[in-house]
């Protein structure tokens, strides 16, 4: 399988970079009979898109997706989904003081060592906009893997978080609000410093939390696809993720035995739920959550010590629009993610047992 | 690829339950040419076994790796390595009291759900056991990709934690504790803990640390297979593990870009290193870092509820002999992983650029 | 790895129907630093594509491929390359008769049998069309590969075959000819076989075979990978195609092991080469020759007893455009598989011996 | 995926040498629930293993399989078959004048330039020996996909053929004589004459034929993995094999589409069979059929000339016990081969729709 490849048998294969003609994709495995609504698909692309609120990027992408094959009178036929996201409103001009320097925590010096020189043009295939090809995969997935719900949402920005983010249960403001945090309160704390450190020309960090419901027991292939080992990938594979933990994460693990335990009900549920849905690498039908943490994005429009690609020293700043802090946007990359990786243990969970 | 094997062009597959006849693998894609010493294999494996201490389970196994294939002359000769550990002192009378009982936090109940049924005895094939055989590739593996160097121990023992453990430079006390800590003081606090919790019957959980030396740059493939995306997977695939992060983590995602960023030396290594040698995916030749979080064992030597086969309510207390913590024990385990891991992409990126 | 990729480092995955907007395709694993020059693709392409000669389909379609990603500055970068073919000169209600019929030794019936409907225009997926694409990538593979060179040739055109066809070294006429034959007198039997079996409304089938030059030693990947293996696969994958047999082929099948065993000179190269430059499924780095035999085109312009869907009996006859015989078309499609699995081999082959 | 794994969700991965302490191989993917009857599977290992009649190898091999894991109280569990089978009867001294030596027509040439050096004895890797653990995988792959059977048999042996090997439906006599052959006659004169080249101290190819019947709809996916496109993959990887040919196979090739097409039947079987119950890659439900053919063993009992490592002429005689003539025990294997890509595409059919 190759590195732009994801999933076994719902498979997602991405192309393309920043500034180049388009971005775009290849399903294969999905199989025949899903009835496609592309308005829904567009609707989780928007979701991500630039230009969506004062506190992202103020780039404005369309980002619309056109499938070339593999749906037939808006069902899928089995046969690989080619899909194109064509680039519109590159500046590649924007990146030409790059061009021979290496940004500071960007992938610009290292694509150049491992392949010898790089598509310097927006970070080129290391650009966050590959993640769009997800959301239109994780988009279809959703529809394979239903009556499963997938919601993430932000719990953390800087250093305002959500108590308990996991404990929840009304959704409905994720999406009145442009930070997607679900309470009120806490949401206009993060927006206002969101905006107080893009004033300053600085960007910060945040953590994307995600409660996966209605699953259904089985999903996930041990020893080495463990269904946490499977996600946890998939959210590291996003741009800016530096960590990742589910159920009761790092908190439970200065927790006793006699206190992390989940004690079954006599229907299999279990009373609390530290597992966090997933036991032994299994889906156990109890919601699954996790969280996701991103660093403050690396472009900030601030002088910066660098070095040329002779090494010599030089300064940069930011130029370009970009994202004061990646959460908001990241919210549906999350999700996406999440589905495609229930989607192909869904499909390969099919042949557990005869 | 089966779910069963790990690595794509140095890759390892395992098999075998905790009460069979043997558990054991087969490494596939070792080059020809490496020199084998079983000694430094049975090293590694030692470090893992049972009854090392008295800290962990009294379990006498000798894991005593047997090698069938693929060497020849002590070399590596580029086909399959089979290997065979003999499973020689399983009491599966232990283990009869859990025939038709689930036992909380365990995968009992999911492997019934999922295959139909399970061979129950010692957790079968989700037993920790399974491990042994990462250690004896990762062993290999370590041969590979020298001279970079990688080591684990614990930083967290239920409260009790290192401070700043990737900024620790003395390595030389974690081989002479069994708690597996750098720090004297600090590893004899935990073992205090660890004896005081076994003596109650019950586990805790605690945090495993990992620097990576001597990295090269330009390991890890985008946009899927990205170096810590793939370290992610690997960890989260050892029994028991809850959480993954590397470079700052969770705690540099409150930080902001000015704080975070890593400012370059003219050589292209960085002045500080909150990317934890990884930069879109890719190494980029600094110290790799990480941490992953283990959860308290689940058996415990107390009266738990639980359901048996039929959802009738049972009573159940651990028997046999099992780790109050599982940490020390898995700091082999998680170097091995990594191992495997960097082996993989070492090979991977021999053919990055022409 | 999904059904529609191939190869395991080089990949290609591809999507596209034959009357959807546009086919496609994605090469994967490519290294950085080829330099690419559309033309050269475009000039196999050309040898592939409809229309080109008076016995072949009079379709005309440009079939002209657009790269969207993975090359900047005319030089391959190591990420993805995502290429397009539009398809413009569909003509759908050439095929409104088979919607719900079955074209006899076509996929119609199969294909809606497995996926329970299907794209009817065409043929769907099932379409040669979809040919277009390996065209593309083993153009690139075929860069990458250099110095060893590929020629394929048509042999066998009905009960018209050429004599020993791996021992001709004139291939300067294979190009100045319709049918890709690469002696004068037996091309121009061929092509007037072709031309009365095509006023006749029949079609015919035929042989390719093909010499592959320069080989170095040690590409394929015992036990299962076999070099002649994987060709087998690559070329059995090819529209059409009902056997493969290489070196001494079938013919050898009836010899003693003493008249087919290839001796040795002092330099590793061997006095006869039954073995079709492979042992063992590793190239001995004598020429590797081979033959891929194609049925008679299935869409023939007579009377035919069918079904429909329903499983009435229904009379079709073939419109549209179709060939009499595809093995001219064929040519450079088995050379670009070839190129295909050579690539991935001798990437592959790169990380044998350390 | 490894090069010694073969399947995608039913696979198998081999390791060892001829004359190590074991071969053996893990089966992943195997869903739980199958009955597992040794008996059965050791009686097709006793069809392969040497020494079972007077025109084979007069090595003494028990052959005798021992599981491992993934099985419990007699039935699959879901995880990984792990199998040994031990060499028993080498003598490796039959071995030490080829230790600097390279055999005609052998591998070991090729095996010490792609990996620096090799196990010499009795071929290593190389030998045939590993397709007794392929016997042992097709044993069970025949059981997943009852009611499917699965005959193959041979059909030639030097000049002495079977007419239309495919139409022939009395299989009572194959197991009933040494070399196979379902007709009586036929056989006598091919067990004749590989005695009389046996005598000369020579050997002989020949072809094994294989019907497939009680096919279901579906199978094969297409366009990389078209069912008999992974088949000739799968016998092309069978040591000594030099070509593959299904349905009306190579003769087909110089038929008119109006002879060749096969027209249906209302219940949507057909008329004829020249499709060779594969259509677009796909199973039709029809019997499929195709040809094997195996060249004439490499190891002659007859002085040979050749060289040694360092490409100095020597004489080279076979020593040791060897086939004159592989196609009788060559039989099981091919079954084995093709119940195995059978099963895996069995289980990739089961998510063709929703």
């Amino acid at each position: 399988m190759s590195s732009n490849s994801f999933g076994k048998i719902f498979s997602l294969t991405t192309f393309g970079e920043s500034h180049g003609s388009a971005i775009g994709g290849v399903i294969d495995g999905c199989p025949a009979g899903i009835a496609i609504e592309i308005e829904s698909i567009q609707k989780d692309l928007n979701r991500r898109k630039p230009g969506q609120s004062k506190i992202v990027t103020q780039r404005k992408e369309p980002d619309k997706v056109e499938f070339l094959s593999g749906i037939f009178d808006g069902i899928t036929t089995g046969t690989p989904i080619g899909f194109l996201i064509k680039n519109t409103n590159q500046k590649s001009k924007d990146y030409s003081h790059i061009k021979e320097n290496y940004r500071p925590s960007h992938a610009d010096f290292v694509y150049d060592k491992k392949y010898g020189f790089r598509d310097y043009r927006g970070g080129g295939r290391s650009s966050a906009r590959e993640t769009a090809c997800r959301v239109v995969a994780g988009s279809i997935a959703k529809l394979l893997i239903k009556p499963i719900s997938i919601q993430a949402f932000v719990s953390s920005v800087g250093n305002i978080s959500l108590n308990n983010p996991h404990l929840i249960d009304d959704y409905s403001f994720i999406e009145q609000n442009p930070v997607r945090c679900p309470d009120k309160e806490v949401a206009l704390k993060m927006e206002n410093l969101i905006k107080e450190i893009r004033k300053k020309g600085d960007t910060v960090g945040g953590v994307v939390s995600c409660v996966i419901k209605n699953m259904p027991v089985g999903l996930g292939e041990p020893v080495f696809d463990k269904l946490h080992a499977q996600i946890a990938k998939a959210m590291l594979s996003i741009n800016a993720v530096k960590g990742f933990e589910y159920g009761s994460g790092f908190g439970g693990c200065s927790l006793l035995g006699s206190q992390h335990n989940d004690i079954f009900n006599s229907d299999g549920t279990t009373k609390t739920n530290f597992s966090g849905g997933v036991q032994g690498g299994i889906s156990n039908g109890m919601d699954i959550y996790f969280n996701v943490g991103f660093k403050p994005v690396a472009t900030i429009m601030k002088n910066q010590n660098s070095i040329n690609t002779r090494g010599d020293a030089v300064k940069i700043v930011g130029k370009g629009r970009h994202d004061p802090c990646v959460v908001p946007r990241a919210v549906p990359i999350v999700e996406s993610m999440a589905a495609l990786v229930l989607a192909d243990f869904q499909l390969r969970n099919n042949n557990s047992k005869i």
